[in-house]
């Protein structure tokens, strides 16, 4: 197996060791702030159809509200684990970044904005599993996309 | 809502009506190029650790491990939507992308790489839930790790 994925790895565009061990601060700093950008994308393609079906852009499809739904609430922990020390606004790393330096005083108040979205993606998630009308359902898309507005309002650069 | 919603999806980098209909042939091409390529490295951070402790590079830690194969689960449906008709090389789209155009001539091909690599990651989140020991764990990592190498290697540009 070794002699196998190596190669792999490489083609994959990963490389070895890329944690050197499991904390999160082994994390390398440039590599961690590109996965958290290519996260919260990946998040932000999901918010978009939920929250054009919301406002009325596009109309309610229930089978893509519920894909949308669970992806993002399968998504919500991941971006979080990257944001390290070294990582934020004016470190020394080599990757553009709106985290604020902010972050790094308040970890804390960071974490707990990071878990009422997760709430909210999850509350979302369940309540279109328990089957409930568009109108609640559109007005929990209000309530994660506020939880996202309250991190950016206080941790990310305008 | 409607007032609160479009300058926050904005802020998150999302156009409203990034899809303009609930199917994946609405998805505009470029987005959904940039999509796939952001979902895809999001994977590849999950499958790094993994193939590293498979190949004794980084000790073997069963929280990472179990946390990096749940993660890669529930990510392995994410990127597919998103290789639309129109979105391979050759096509006349904005992006560069390493999907061949063959995809296109090969759909089913296509799809049915896609459902071993999420079936073979299922197993392996399946198998950290039923308490499996290491080795059997890393021979399941080589099992991903071939399904990923086996839709590049048809379906990749080198």
């Amino acid at each position: 197996m070794t002699m196998t994925f190596r190669p792999l790895l490489a083609s994959l565009g990963v490389s070895a060791a890329l944690l050197t061990s499991a904390s999160a601060q082994a994390l390398e700093v440039d590599k961690a702030i590109e996965y958290r950008q290519d996260a919260l994308r990946v998040m932000a393609f999901q918010i978009g159809p939920l929250g054009d079906m919301a406002q009325g852009n596009i109309d309610y499809d229930a089978d893509e509200f519920a894909l949308r739904a669970n992806n993002l609430a399968s998504l919500a922990h991941l971006p979080w684990e990257a944001f390290i020390e070294g990582s934020l606004q004016g470190d020394d790393h080599g990757v553009d970044t709106d985290a604020l330096a902010k972050i790094g005083d308040e970890w804390d108040g960071f974490r707990q904005r990071q878990e009422t979205f997760q709430q909210e993606s999850a509350t979302l998630a369940q309540m279109v599993d328990d089957g409930e009308e568009f109108n609640a359902l559109r007005r929990q898309v209000g309530a994660v996309a506020n939880s996202c507005k309250a991190c950016h309002d206080d941790y990310r650069a305008d």
